[in-house]
This record gives structure tokens, C-alpha cells and sequence, in this order.
């Protein structure tokens, strides 16, 4: 598999070529707005000082990282604001391979493609455990494929593809697991609002010198194109207190810092977003999957109901997630969705939908139809 | 030297704790108003529909690569809008490290010293070459430099530190030396607009595969803070025509995208943006390098005039640029500049001002008097 190609592109490039309208379930874009404070704040920075538009410290502006640390309850010094959760998942997986000993990184099966594309382009070695039925990686799988070679083992809570949550029993498993074998644990928990079945726990509540936690505003705010992430590194007067400073050094060498207005507006976000705006966003995804779920009870297709996330990967009879199969139904059905293919051999026979379009209602309807 | 370390943070903070008020001539941020069709840019931006939110490509807004291509007078398939020209020398740096043969990348001594980081970060080997008394590298001595083992030429212009400009003469010869040694030329021009000899020449123009010109708006547009630029990559049917697709790949492994508010409010800049900004910003700082240059004569300094850019290398008499000699001028002058030590050896006995403050006048007469 190639994972360095960004393989959504073909299947919108194809739908949008198509000769009907399709409804777009390929994209990890939401659809919804950003919220209004995000958009106060850019028209404040449009009036800022001169001053204001110069760099801002290469980990991020202070406040923005005081806002971020006490949303975890963590020490400011252990945040440092990235491009997104992109760079933020760069910094933590090369500031693992440096920092222990092996050389392999351990990823789920089906996987995010640009954790594998990082890897392979990192020159790591990659062992893809695959997940258990329900799409939730178990722990004793993980602990079976680690060894002494790991020096990087990935979990993503909620899961893209899968849409599995870990709960704290779950992760303080995995962070024991990173530990017994001198390896770093990555949790990319970027997809944290969006916790249905409210058994979310983030990695950072084991207090671990073995963890990175990662995130991003991108899904939370809905503003993927704005690239405000961050990793939470472990305390800085433990044993791995220097994988702050060395990612420090690697942002800073490789970006300098990161894009102040997108950062100015993230901080005026998070200081005065109402926790409702979280709830109807999350509300929204899981009104829409409760939808497409009955579409796909409807087109006999086996799946796993999402614990969390944007994404429903299914199994059609008799029509796996290839590319030609997902150019057929876009054809013939006018949906778009993710052939299982670009996830990793486990998911060769699934299709993975987002639900990130107000037109869930109408693919849920094409889906049943097609597969009746 | 360790150039992994900011060290104009050290003068910065030394500078704020100071007992007495200090002109800044340390950083190289303009202290001056960004476009007016900037700002437009941003308040029309937090308007914009909720899909101008999420991703722009990994490349760069459309219309923001088609304008720079049109700057450039190149096809726009050579453009990569990238995280300020930080990540554009990034990508630049190690695509030719992996493209070429070698394992050494040549510099100018002095040096700026995110290049000397970067590429000890790398692992390449690197190599100084003194510029000549004047502060321009001479074609002849890089030539005696490289060999079958210098994959990379990094030239600057205009210099920084030193304020040197190349004409189109040496451009082309730095050009002809990397395709003699099969090695890629990196040509920093993120000083384009600060000419003030008239005499730049871009290494665009050689029309070279072993050629990538870095830019970005951070100098330009005064926004150092937005973290866009740009690379121009050789022509997409040469003989390298694969160093744009894995600068891409990398950037968009590392990064995903650039932000996209940011890209957004260049576009429209670009633009709105009437010739008369930049030759405002350019005869603004010439006009204040023409008051620092009289307090320099004053002060029996030897220095060269720079050519272009921000910064103005100066010698004192028995007071060379060290650290300790900095903090010296800062407390009993008043003004802080950049320790020529940390621009490495041939900058030892210099001291670097930035023009980019608006008390150039006050610290030119600190300057004359402390020195008369």
C-alpha cells in the first residue's frame, strides 16, 4: 500500500467528476460552522497591533498554552501548540524513535493512512496489529506484538476508521504496555468531543514519563485548515523530560512556529465557546450516525455502531471495499465513501462513510435502496 | 557553536531586565503596519463560509500558487506554499540531500544561524565558507569549496547578516558550481523586496534543475507571524522534476497543509496590494540605515553598507561581539544587538543591528556617543 498518495483524493476527484450528484462521505472535514467566538477573535487580530503579527513563540502563544494545559490539568511547560494534530503525531512518533531504543512502530490494522505514510517515511519499521471485530484494538494483542524493537506504539480514541473508544482501563493498559517495553505510547485523541458512548479517556490521565498525548482544534471547532494542534509531553522532571525540548527544537527547525492569527482566534475560541457548542456538534454526528446506521440495518451490512469519531466503516455482501466497488456506488448509488483498501489490509472488505454532510439522510436512503 | 538554541532569546531577555529603557535591534520582525488589503483579507475571511474552514491543499490555496507563480513568471505545478520560508528551506534542505549524492551542505560564514541548525539537525556535513571582507560569499571561493560531496549550496540574498546582494552574474555562477558538483542550489530570497542597490537577481532566473528558490511574505508583507511562503522547485520535466512531488510528500507528512486564514489574507494582499507599500517599507528602512551608518561612522566602527535586507554588521574597536560586550552596550548604551559569535566565527568581532524598530535614530546617537 502505498500511503504516501493521499488516496481520498482519487474518490473525490472521481465522484466530482461523476454524471450525478453524489453525496460526499469521504472527507474528515465537518460541515458544521466554527464557532462564533473563532470568528470574533479573527476580526479582532484583523485590528491588532503591528506587533501582533509577528512570530509568536515557537511552542505556541503563552495563553493558548495556558488554556490548553489547564484543560488537562497539566503543567504549561509539557504543551507545545503544532500545525495541527498532523505535526503534532510528526513530533511525538520521531521524538520516540530518537529517544528509546527500537526501531518499530506499532499501528493498528485497519490504520490512519498518514500514521503508516509517517512511518514508512521515517524508515521505521511497522507492525500493523489488527483490531478485534468490534474495531477496537485489544490490549493483549498489543502486548503481544510488543517487544523490545517498539519503540512507538500509536492508539487513536476515537478511532479513525473504526470509530472505537478506549476507556481508562483500556489506556492505562496500553501506557503499561509502552512502559514494559521502553516505548513511547502516541494517543492521537483529536477526535475527544465526539465521545458517544461517554467511555472516552485521554492518556494523559496516567501521568506517564512513556506518553504523548496529541490533539488539535481541527474537528472540536471545525476548522481543519487553520493547522492549531498540540502534544502534551510527559513532566518535564521525570525520565524522558527532554522529549519536549528535543520536539521543541524539531518544530522550530522545520517551522520556526506556528500560524499566529489561526492561534490568536483559537484562544479567544476556547476562552469563550459555550460547552454547548461542543454538545450540539456532537449531537449533530451522533443524530446522523443513528440514521445511517438504519440504512445500513436496511442494506443488510455488518458494522460496528461507532463509540466515537466521524466514521462508520461497513460490510456489504458480496461487495468489498475496493476502489471499483466504491466507483460503482458512487455511479449507481450517488454516495461516496472510503475503500477499506487504504486502511490496511483488515479493512479490505469494508467501506469506511464519514458523517461529516448535512445530506446523511439522503445517502442513508441511496445505501438501503441500493443494497435492498 | 550551538545554533539548535535561539540565541537572540538570551540578548532579548537580557534586554527586558535591563534598568534602563533599550532599543531593540535584535530581531529581524518589521515594526511596521501590514497591508491594509491584509487585514481586509482576514475580516473578509471570518466572514467566509464554514467550508473555507477546513483544509486548503497540501500545496497551497489555488489562487495564492497561481499569483506566485505569475511573481515569478514559472509554471504553477513548481510552487509549494509552505510554513514561512523556515519549512520552504526545510524542504528545500533535505530534498536535496536526498536527491543529490553528497552528504555536505555548504554555508556562508557568517551564517544564519537556523541554517547551521537545521542542517547540523539533518545530519549533513557542513561546511563554512568565509565571505569576503565586503560580506559576500565569492563565487570563486564556493567553488574551491565544493566537491563530488556537496549536495547542498544554501546562498541568501540579500544576506542575512550581512546585507550582501548577489547580481545576476554570481547568481549564475553559484548556479553553474551546483550543477558542476551535482548538488542542488538553495537561494534564500525571503529579502527580496529590501534592494536597495537595485541589484538582486533571483536564482529563478537561471531556469536551473539544480535550483530551488525559497521565499515568503513573512519580511515583504511584515508577518512573520503568519508562517506563509513558498518554495519554486525546478521545472516539472527536468531532470528533477520529482524534488516538488517529495517536498510535498514531506510537507504534507509533516505539516498536512499551511493555515489557511493565513494563505487567504496573502491572496488577497497579493492582489490589493499598490507597488507603493513596498517601496515605502523598502525606502523606510534605507532611510534609517542611512542614520545608523553616519552613528557608525561616528563611532569609528568599520563595516560594510549592506546592499539589501534588514541588518548592518558593524566592527567597534577593541570591543569585539561577544556575548559579554552585547550586555555591555545594552546596559551602559542602551542598545541591544545580535553577538556576531552566534553567526559563527567569521562574525566574531562584530556586532549585527537590526533596522527594524523605529528608534533607529535614538540608538544611532547612544551608538556615536557611547563609542565617541
Amino acid at each position: 500500500m502505498d500511503y504516501e498518495t493521499p488516496q481520498f483524493y482519487r474518490v473525490i476527484q472521481y465522484a466530482a467528476r461523476a454524471d450525478r450528484d453524489v453525496v460526499d462521505m469521504v472527507s474528515g472535514s465537518p460541515d458544521w460552522d466554527p464557532p462564533e467566538a473563532l470568528r470574533d477573535g479573527l476580526r479582532e487580530y484583523a485590528d491588532a497591533d503591528a506587533s501582533e503579527f509577528q512570530y509568536a513563540p515557537s511552542r505556541g502563544l503563552r495563553g493558548l498554552r495556558e488554556r490548553i494545559a489547564q484543560r488537562h490539568g497539566v503543567d504549561v511547560d509539557r504543551v507545545v501548540v503544532t500545525n495541527g494534530a498532523g505535526e503534532a503525531n510528526h513530533l511525538a512518533m520521531t521524538g520516540g524513535l530518537d529517544a528509546f531504543p527500537g526501531a518499530e512502530i506499532l499501528l493498528a490494522n485497519p490504520v490512519y493512512p498518514y500514521y503508516a505514510g509517517r512511518a514508512n517515511f521515517l524508515g521505521a519499521e511497522t507492525t500493523l496489529v489488527p483490531v478485534d471485530t468490534d474495531g477496537s484494538l485489544a490490549p493483549a494483542a498489543v502486548r503481544e506484538a510488543a517487544s523490545e524493537e517498539t519503540a512507538v506504539v500509536v492508539v487513536n480514541s476515537p478511532n479513525n476508521p473504526t470509530g472505537a473508544v478506549y476507556d481508562a482501563d483500556a489506556m492505562d493498559e496500553f501506557v503499561a504496555i509502552a512502559e514494559a517495553n521502553d516505548a513511547l505510547l502516541v494517543s492521537d485523541e483529536v477526535y475527544d468531543r465526539f465521545d458517544y458512548a461517554d467511555r472516552f479517556a485521554s492518556a494523559i490521565g496516567a501521568d506517564s514519563p512513556n506518553v504523548v498525548a496529541t490533539n488539535a482544534f481541527s474537528k472540536s471547532m471545525a476548522i481543519t485548515g487553520f493547522r492549531v494542534g498540540y502534544a502534551v509531553f510527559p513532566s518535564t522532571d521525570g525520565p524522558t523530560a527532554d522529549l519536549v525540548d528535543e520536539a521543541t527544537t524539531r518544530h522550530m527547525l522545520t517551522n520556526v512556529s506556528g500560524s499566529r492569527p489561526a492561534q490568536f482566534a483559537v484562544q479567544r475560541a476556547m476562552a469563550a465557546t459555550p460547552d454547548s457548542y461542543y454538545a450540539t456538534a456532537r449531537e449533530r454526528v451522533a443524530g446522523r450516525l443513528e440514521t445511517f446506521c438504519d440504512a445500513l440495518d436496511a442494506a443488510g451490512a455488518t458494522y460496528t455502531r461507532p463509540d466515537g469519531g466521524f466514521y462508520v466503516m461497513a460490510r456489504f455482501p458480496d461487495f468489498p471495499g475496493t476502489f471499483d466497488n466504491v466507483y460503482e456506488l458512487v455511479d449507481e448509488a450517488g454516495v461516496a465513501g472510503m475503500p477499506g483498501d487504504a486502511f490496511g489490509t483488515a479493512a479490505a472488505d469494508a467501506i469506511r462513510f464519514s458523517l461529516t454532510t448535512p445530506e446523511v439522510e439522503t445517502a442513508a436512503e441511496r445505501v438501503a435502496e441500493y443494497f435492498r
